[in-house]
């Protein structure tokens, strides 16, 4: 292992210095466009695209005047003023052509003759033009105070794309928005010292040295950038969770994040740790089927609103990667979730319960063993058990946000419990966000998986689990969308500009699943870079590619994320999923590579997939080429679809992908000029990094899988001078 | 262990002469009373007591003509004929003075002034003496037919047991009876075969080699025997059920026995395997969550319901002592059960998913496994993922009908699930019809045995057994008392006439369970013998001593039945519980003896507990004394609340408890000529037979102790012969 590691290091060296030979570095100038508005820039409009706005009404009537309305009528003015160059003047109730924003509750008393959309849910907004008395009006309408804040942030992102006269009339404009569902939150994992576990783009915007931040700006911007997409709560503290954020003064100090959020409609969450009781409220026990307990997360939790009226709720990882749980007193996680969920339910709030629980200490010798069972395992026999105020929060994979896994076969398996997907916007095993990797695509497809449960059950001929975890299918009260998100004080907020199209492209889907990743990269793009047809083009093009390009020089056929999972998560390091309890085991050996996870001679863990599940994943047939190594153990010599063997597949992919990878440098380089110039140089400098990355990785594999197979690369590429 | 075993059958021959030298056997005459009447002999009442009866209207007056309330009126007529010598006329709707049987629905076009009460409940009923157009009348009513009969019945109770004036005013009757809990069933392990599984009174009442009896009787009669303390269902077949019970062919053949149950309001239930789908349904499966299995079982129910339209459901042993379960495909109890529940459900049938599952083959070694975790362990993470007809069915305690248990902590722990509490009427543990055990006062420990669930979840102050199998207390649909009976063709139905009190308890308590074990045997010996005041005080005595004294010499201080556990159940066995998988064990050695299953040191069993009993049991000072040996392993000098050691203790109660039993025999014969002598000869033998089997049972386990602990008897009865 040691000479494999000294052969990377070398070989990362000798790549980055030939790559960075190659560019032009120039230094950042000063009034640079820094990316702190991300999609929300509200760049002028050219005065033809600006022509399509001419008739939207000069004035704004509010009726209401919560801080969420306020808000909504503050970013009208500012949108419309920054984009079309015109000022919106605030009117009274009387006046003639206006854009009218407010509830349903408000809005009958204006306009009598008006009849909402009866389909507009929570949050759903009605964008609507209208005549009446001889005025010309757009209304902008919700059931919600909130829902209006999303009428007024979808208004400006069309203008902002400059959507032309045939998709957008502002004279007949009648669109009505629902969300899928309610759940469309963000988790932070921040630490309460300032650092940000899995975090890539600088320290937390909340917490610094124990404390909240004293200048609370970053945490309001983010929130207004999450409302922007529709997402409406925030978990800002890392499910590792310190105890000390429950005690009373630090819920004090909590509150006044909870003030930023509030005019965006942002409700904040905790995640909280389930010994608190014992570490920090003086019991003797955390038992949650103790009286006492009980007792204890009531008071807390009406401490809790007393404070922050409009606290979301909690999330709860237990009894996983060595945190306290329920296992201690023999009790199960739904005693656990249901303890603190009887505490919120007075008040309306929810407790997210992470499935994300194993054992990392399995035992690498047992063939059987797999932790890729284990969410199913801890799971699945609490169906039902959960109080309808839990949501079990289920990581799209049944392993751990790998570049590419099946989808967990939990979410097919709770039909009486709600759900949650957890998808991961920071990118921890998929180049964190130093290397480009747009993940809506590898999201859609889990989202889009159709899990084939009874149709006697579902009642629909289609199950996706994008339908199951909104709950549906099977009409739960809740569920929906989690994306760790992880942003800092990076202006950035992620730490690299591309890398936001992910948290745009979480926030869209959670709103919309049904968006095509082509759709919502356009969007993004024209929001962050302009509406250039050659900008939008070539970015688009990079992004959708750039995920499939990762995953062929650092994760084969579905082997997982080669990289050093005891780590970084970043570096390729395949050896170091071997030998020991983490149990993100490949199988390499000297004759093939892969989990055997069927159910006839594997760990059976295809066995939790519903019927027509297993049947696509248990037999060699079938399953597909790139999750094969997940699902099966194979020689190196297998044939794949497309003729090749494998271990020839694991060469080429990772040649391929490298090549790929440099091919975005001359990419990015076509739109030198189109672009500004600081984001322009700050994003080449990235693109010439990941070129280097990628070699690095190349080179990495196949020489590891080289040394194991004894195989050479029938191109003649391999055995490179990495591998003597 | 080969010594020990000779020196038991040694002292029982000598046990068994010595005592038949002392008893006058005597040949039975040919017009025995034979016992097949049980507790409705409806024998002729004295003239004295049968006037409180002269004022019963002369008439019936049936409004309806279902199978139910013919047979209600049937048995009035036979009854009030049989005890009071008159003859029940059946009158029409206009007659006057009658006995008006009819359900709520029928009654106020009848005599619409009359005002039922609005709390009576299904299967409830009514008696009430009213006067309208100048008649005097008798109302036996109830929102069921079924709560008709059940009201006949105890019409004819309170004549039979010839209640007096001051307890019954025939003229003034106003008494609104409603059951404790809608489920009370019993089930019985009949196999197909004719033979019974721990049945002690002959070959099966329904089945003769393999098919079901061509005179189904019997069946009927026991139908009555149920219906008349208020059983409403029945399990007919062994819950190690043999698969063939779903043919269609054998559906056929079972609806006949429905046919005979059904004029009683008892609804028959079959025990089923799991495997059924797989083992004659022609599937490759049983997966639970295969939808093909599923359409298995629903079609498979539809056609037992069209044949069977009252159909009760089903009884599941699975995952348990061998028998198949949903652990093949890596489901969940729940799968199992509401796959076939929710095929039961249109139907309005349920299925009882019994928790007697556990590992036989546990380490022995191991002093932290624990037999008793295992109902706990395996159902309560599975709390609320129950289809609501679904209830699981938990064994009063958590080993097996052991002389003395706790209750099983799993009645605490499924708040969200519906319950049922397995009583066994049976004697597998406790003598086996051949001693007397009445096991009423036992079974009111375990119901009477408050819980101490959570307040703020109960929103009660005392939370009893009773009541969360009910349901009463977490508001469950369903739930309630399942007795395990397995009468047979013996005349007396359980093999002995005296067994046949805790039938009656069993129905009686699943009635109303806050009777007291006093009242109930009151009732039961009235009906079965009469109402002789020294005949009832003997009974009533012997019954309500019989658990305590069997216990005694069987099973001191919560050890469980010494008896042989892998084979009878009946003979002294104690080293047969140990050094096995089967976890029956009492950690018996040289220097002490009991099971530590506290949660400092032990098993951790009494964490399964609510935490105020879990403060019972866990501190030895307060652990009762007869259940120290469950809960704690002690040395032998172990000093008792009596100031006795346990070694003494032991010695103690075994010669205390041969005497106790021996007195039986004095006790009985003081009844001479009060009895007929039938019955005194058949019990007289029985009681002499139960001395001779307690002197056995004392020196088994008197030596055993001795040869284990070395400490002598302080009495010098100890060593005896025996015991070298």
């Amino acid at each position: 292992m040691k000479s494999t590691q000294r052969a990377k290091t070398l070989a990362r060296a000798a790549a980055i210095v030939a790559v960075f030979l190659c560019a032009t570095v120039l230094p950042h100038p000063a009034n640079a466009e820094t990316g702190a508005d991300a999609w929300l820039r509200y760049s002028p409009l050219s005065p033809q695209a600006a022509k399509n706005y001419e008739r939207l009404p000069p004035q704004i009537v509010l009726l209401g005047d919560s801080p969420v309305l306020k808000t909504a009528q503050q970013e009208l003015i500012q949108g419309v003023g920054q984009m079309l160059g015109r000022t919106l003047h605030v009117g009274i109730a009387s006046s003639r052509n206006a854009i009218v924003l407010g509830t349903l509750t408000e809005l009958p008393a204006l306009i009598p003759e008006l009849h909402p959309p009866q389909d507009l849910r929570p949050d759903g907004y009605w964008l609507k033009s209208t005549k009446f008395r001889g005025s010309e009006c757009l209304i902008i309408t919700a059931s919600t105070d909130r829902g209006v804040l999303y009428g007024v942030f979808a208004l400006l992102s069309k203008i902002a794309r400059a959507e032309s006269l045939a998709d957008i009339d502002i004279a007949t404009l009648d669109e009505l928005q629902n969300p899928y569902a309610p759940i469309r939150w963000v988790n932070q994992w921040d630490n309460l010292d300032g650092r940000i576990e899995r975090g890539y783009g600088g320290p937390s915007i909340f917490f610094v040295d124990g404390n909240v931040r004293a200048d609370l700006t970053r945490a309001g911007q983010y929130a207004r950038l999450l409302a922007s997409i529709g997402i409406n709560g925030c978990a800002i503290n890392n499910v590792n969770a310190a105890p000390g954020v429950l005690e009373d003064s630090f819920i004090a100090q909590v509150s006044r994040i909870a003030d930023v959020f509030r005019p965006w409609g942002v409700q904040l969450s905790l995640a909280v740790d389930l010994g608190s009781p014992k570490l920090i409220g003086g019991l003797d026990t955390f038992d949650p089927l103790d009286p006492r307990v009980a007792e204890w997360w009531r008071k807390k939790v009406d401490e809790i609103y007393r404070r922050i009226p409009d606290f979301a709720g909690f999330v709860v990882k237990a009894d996983s990667e060595g945190r306290l749980g329920p296992s201690t007193y023999g009790r199960t996680h739904a005693d656990a979730a249901n303890v603190i969920a009887r505490a919120l339910k007075p008040h309306g709030g929810v407790i997210f319960y992470r499935a994300f629980v194993y054992n990392h200490h399995l035992d690498w010798h047992d063939l059987k063993s797999d932790r890729a069972k284990a969410a199913y395992e801890n799971f699945h026999p609490l169906d039902g058990a959960f109080d309808d105020n839990v949501i079990v929060q289920i990581k799209n994979g049944p392993i751990d946000f790998q570049v590419r896994e099946p989808v967990s076969p939990l979410f097919a398996r709770l039909g009486r419990t709600n759900e949650a997907i957890e998808l991961q916007i920071t990118q921890e095993y998929t180049g964190q966000q130093r290397q480009l990797c747009f993940l809506v695509p590898m999201w859609k497809e889990a989202l889009d998986f159709d899990m084939h449960i009874d149709a006697n059950i579902a009642d629909v001929n289609t199950t996706p689990v994008k339908a199951l975890v909104a709950g549906r299918i099977l009409h739960r009260p809740v569920g929906g969308f989690v994306g760790v998100t992880n942003v800092g004080m990076d202006a950035t907020w992620l730490g690299s500009p591309l890398a936001m199209a992910n948290l745009y492209g979480f926030g869209r889907l959670a709103w919309d699943p049904n968006l095509t990743a082509e759709k919502i990269i356009d969007e993004w793009t024209r929001l962050t870079f302009g509406n250039d047809p050659l900008v939008v083009k070539a970015i688009t093009t990079m992004q959708l590619n750039s995920w499939h390009i990762y995953e062929s020089y650092t994760g084969p056929l579905g082997a997982g994320t080669l990289t050093n999972i005891l780590g970084n998560h970043y570096d390729p390091s395949p050896e170091s999923s071997e030998e020991n309890g983490w149990g993100q085991w490949h199988r390499a050996d000297h004759a093939g590579i892969g989990m055997d996870r069927t159910i006839a001679t594997g760990t059976g863990f295809i066995g939790q997939y519903p019927p027509a599940v297993q049947q696509l994943y248990e037999s060699l047939a079938r399953s597909p080429d790139n999750l094969l190594l997940f699902f099966h153990h194979v020689p190196y010599t297998y044939v794949l679809r497309s003729g090749k063997t494998v271990v020839q597949h694991i060469y080429d992919s990772h040649y391929d992908g490298a090549d790929r990878a440099r091919d975005f440098i001359s990419q990015w380089k076509s739109l030198e000029g189109h672009v500004d110039n600081e984001r322009y140089r700050d994003i080449l400098t990235r693109f010439e990094y990941q070129a280097a990355e990628a070699i690095v990785w190349r080179d990495a594999i196949c020489d590891w899988i080289y040394k194991l197979s004894g195989i050479p690369d029938s191109k003649g590429r391999f055995p490179t001078r990495l591998s003597h």
